[in-house]
């Protein structure tokens, strides 16, 4: 079982003809409402692949007999949840202009809660965006740990970034995540990969690189035609973790998290369009040869 | 049976730190859903004083079966709604940040069927903020007619507000919805008034002038401890009109007016605070004197 932490959100994203000035006001030309929220897409993309998985996120009032919870329910997702009443589960609005000129609202709501709750302890897990001091408690508690720190990079700070390098096994980022961490912590990107066993570096349609026992491999992407690059780091670690708790080698994890990551960027929204294994499969021979059996676990 | 023309819409009201910048996000603080939209805002003051009233709007997929459905229900109001599946109910997203500053994103969403729907013949009509080609088509096929322009002043073309003003009794309006009018008309204030039977122009907290068969007539606003002034003028409109029916001179309408939107800014939202027949009576003796029964209807 993979335990995925942080937020299930709802995406409100919305087409305007232009984004407003100050005391100003626009016309919505399209509003599309997507199941999202970095942990439960990782979540998501473990269930269609066929993995067994639980999301530990918070929700509010708005989520029982939601169709987000209809979907999850259907995907098979177990729901460790913090429910807090009182609030909304974390929405996200999202306006983009003509000129692709965006503004961002998200709404914590019931995540909240995340900063005043018992860290539990998880044998394999993953950390998506999250209160950060909630993130360093489940790092502490982990077995095996991986993390993300997400657009919340910024809220981390100097000792908490260091307590969850402390305690992980895996490391993924973007090039932008990197360069925070780095700010943060005072360190090279050099420094940063030889504190962790495994570091995955994501470089958009730039492909990704793996950092492990000294070695660096680098993996191109699947290239296709993207109509929305949201989700995609998410999709890539899903497809990761699926592959790695079957027991494929971190090369391996890596190109079936890239072949993931190619399907969810084909069509807009982060849970919209996620491959289940034989699509997956179908779609890695096409690019990197025939996926070979995994290893036996704990070679 | 009053029918009342125009939105029903859900508003969001949210408290933002800042506001962003293009090609930034901000945190939520606070986010608060409230029943709006200026013609339902109106259906539901009159619901409340007693009166018997259907709201002629345009809803989404998303209205069936919701609280809002349910709130309209408890009220009695009746729905002549054109349902346009694939769409959403108009729904308003406000942001406002700790100096008081806005930004608002509206979704016409299933309000634009307006555009292409057949007009009912409707023997006594108030027209809301609503498509203003369908506001037209409704005053010339009305009975009675009052309209307000809202906050679509700036669609009306000049044919289009000199088609409305031709065809109504009773024109509502604020300073700045006079100002607009009479500049698309090319017309002064003083020829606006002239142009209908009676002319009801709002100045916030600075109170009302009635204009009618030449006479003017000043109604001070009933002081109370606003809290958030929204609402106020459907407020106004749903106290006129209600007492309207019953036979109340205009000038004793527009003191129910007052007194009714006096209880709506008292709480955040357009429908929080609606007062029944009797809370408005008892207010409006404090401050006007003994409401006396009304004339016979047609004196």
């Amino acid at each position: 079982m993979i335990h995925i932490v942080g937020h299930t959100a709802i995406d409100h994203i919305s087409r305007v003809a232009h984004l407003p000035e100050k005391n100003c006001s626009t016309h919505i030309a399209d509003r599309q409402i997507y199941f999202g929220g970095g942990a439960a897409n990782i979540a998501a993309g473990i269930a269609m692949l066929g993995g067994q998985v639980t999301l530990v996120s918070c929700t509010g009032d708005d989520f029982a007999g939601s169709e987000y919870e209809r979907w999850m329910k259907k995907l098979g997702i177990g729901q460790q949840f913090f429910v807090v009443p009182g609030t909304h589960t974390p929405t996200a609005f999202m306006f983009t202009d003509e000129g692709g000129d965006q503004m961002t609202f998200f709404e914590w709501g019931a995540s909240k809660a995340f900063a005043h709750s018992d860290a539990p302890f998880l044998p394999f897990v993953h950390m998506a965006t999250a209160d950060p001091d909630f993130n360093c408690r489940v790092a502490e508690r982990s077995g095996f740990a991986s993390f993300d720190p997400g657009q919340d990079v910024f809220y981390y700070s100097k000792e908490q970034l260091e307590t969850i390098i402390a305690n992980i096994d895996v490391l993924f980022a973007n090039q932008h995540e990197v360069r925070q961490m780095c700010d943060t912590l005072g360190i090279t990107r050099e420094a940063l990969i030889r504190q962790v066993d495994t570091a995955i570096f994501t470089m958009s349609s730039d492909g990704s690189t793996l950092y492990t026992k000294g070695r660096e491999h680098f993996v191109p992407v699947v290239p296709v035609k993207c109509a929305d690059p949201t989700g995609a780091g998410d999709a890539y670690r899903a497809g990761f973790l699926s592959a790695y708790v079957r027991g494929y080698t971190p090369v391996t994890c890596c190109k079936i998290g890239t072949v993931t990551a190619s399907f969810v960027v084909e069509h807009v929204g982060c849970q919209t369009h996620l491959p289940d294994w034989n699509a997956m499969t179908e779609r890695y021979r096409q690019h990197f040869g025939t996926l070979d059996a995994p290893r036996d676990k704990g070679d």
